[in-house]
């Protein structure tokens, strides 16, 4: 029987991710037990919070050193020894780096008829529905509002500008580059954005902002986080949906003015995961359909192909190389 | 005609607030212009924020020194050019830590019939609204929820956690030294109470509270929302009303894990003040004085005698000396 490539994470990083923290190794395909299915990867999500994954347990358990690496993947049934699942059937659910992984299936969900599948991790997956959720159900976007995103030209960001654009607001992204910040602007639509490499973010908050922020959404952290803290307009709401500058690294900065600044503008900073609102993935994935299908979503997705690839393209990930979401091709669609 | 005793902040205090920061000086009795009154201070109250209001603007403009201490107050009219306003009606407004002050008419309030007059410092005023809001409108409370509250003996946290407790809720305050948090559990009716001065506050948190805090009801800031955001239950709230750790001193500092903690735990974390919810006043002042009717709420008011006791009785509220509402008696009651 064909060998099962698989990644593992060999040493906990302390400061920045690099692909050394990884080894493959060849491991014979599993066999799945009495109420699992075997899964073939077909396409592997690439996130930020992959590289949280390492730092401790957070909403999920750490990957510890000797850990085949986790992730997010969708791939095809090719055996299954539980009840409702057949072969043939797409699924997804924690394959990790492999190529094969032998699941529970209570872990594991059947996917929708949509295709390409590439959609199903970008604008209708993880990165669409964290998006959707994290804008529309925690701080709320109304017309005219101002809305400023970070990572702007990342897989999440990128559709919550989309997002705050259909809804009426005035949209300014922050993402690193000149180049990229021209795209985020002439591709993605937003009214403005800032290039954090090169610019001054507080001032640049003050001037496209004069009149303050009315919703931030936060996937950095960090400096980013506090020049938004002083931006924010009063009675402003904040989205904490990740913090990607504190991820790879060993001294996580925390903003100053907590609490200070939420209490002098009446502030509320809320964290949320995409799984919070489980119970309305049925809306997020109708609306966000209609505006793919419309043309007021552009829909952005960054493969690299080969499971050999993923070492480097998280690296690459949180050095910020990708546009919209990452994820690498690990096998062909199923036939 | 007798003189005006005024009390000055002549130095802005960059470290710990001391009375040498004050100074007293005798002025004329000032004459009202046209929409303006004349009121006689009868009672003054004292409050955390009186401090932070040194620092620089915050939801109002900074004291500088130079300036008759700012300060919110009970009096009587004593002379009125102002339709709406008579002599001997009973007004509140920022009359600063002085005996009488020229203000306009649309700065002063009337006052409710309710008496004793201190009640609408206390209770019935900055503080009982202040919780009231803080608690109800804010992050809310359920019967069952764990909730903590930080200064529980202070003005603010003694009316916070009682009403907790006729929610439903399991109340858990904190406070500095033994004596005071016996008295907090004894005379107030919380569950428990963890002394920071002599106890290990994260340990404390852990053993009090084994399934988390579902509501953190922060007065003061620092080490200690450090703490309670660490030992928050899952989707927990925190309202953030001040910052008493911060206020006195150079050097604030921000709790770390902002924004991971939020996000892993899908925290909610927002500020207010009081004045936000003054459409909400009525519901918070009737709830309010049927619990005090009804013996429900203990009304704890900590009362000195004589406006030379204003910078003492603030110094002391700073360091915690209090219990209760600390207000200053400046003159009699109106006749």
């Amino acid at each position: 029987m064909a060998d099962n490539t698989q990644i593992l994470l060999v040493e906990k990083p302390t400061g920045k991710l690099t692909e050394a923290h990884f080894e493959s190794r060849q491991a014979p395909i599993p066999t799945p037990g009495e109420g699992q299915v075997l899964v073939r990867s077909v396409l592997l999500s690439q996130d930020a919070a992959n590289r949280a994954w390492m730092q401790g347990a957070t909403y999920r358990a750490a990957v510890n050193p000797g850990d085949v690496m986790a992730g997010y993947a969708i791939g095809e049934v090719v055996e299954s020894r539980a009840a409702g699942f057949a072969v043939g059937d797409v699924v997804s659910g924690d394959v990790g780096w492999q190529e094969y992984a032998a699941l529970d299936a209570r872990a594991v969900l059947h996917c929708s008829d949509h295709r390409p599948l590439s959609h199903l991790l970008s604008v209708l997956g993880i990165a669409g529905k964290t998006a959707y959720h994290g804008l529309i159900h925690v701080p709320g976007i109304e017309a005219g509002e101002t809305l400023v995103v970070s990572a702007a030209a990342g897989s999440v960001g990128s559709i919550v500008g989309q997002i705050g654009r259909i809804k009426g607001a005035r949209v300014v992204g922050i993402a690193g580059g000149a180049e990229k910040c021209a795209w985020v602007r002439d591709a993605l639509g937003f009214d403005a954005c800032i290039d954090y490499k090169g610019e001054e973010v507080p001032s640049k908050l003050a001037e496209l902002c004069p009149e303050g922020i009315d919703v931030y959404f936060d996937n950095v952290g960090g400096t980013i986080l506090q020049a938004a803290l002083f931006a924010m307009k009063l009675h402003g709401r904040i989205s904490c949906c990740g913090a990607v500058s504190q991820y790879d690294g060993s001294a996580p900065a925390s903003p100053v003015g907590i609490p200070g600044l939420l209490v002098v503008k009446r502030l509320r900073m809320e964290g949320f995961i995409m799984s919070d609102f489980s119970d309305r993935d049925a809306e997020a994935e109708r609306d966000l359909a209609a505006w793919v299908a419309s043309g007021e979503i552009q829909v952005v997705e960054d493969i690299l192909d080969g499971l050999e690839n993923a070492p480097g393209g998280l690296v690459g990930l949180l050095a910020g190389e990708n546009r919209g979401k990452r994820m690498i091709r690990v096998g062909p669609d199923p036939a």
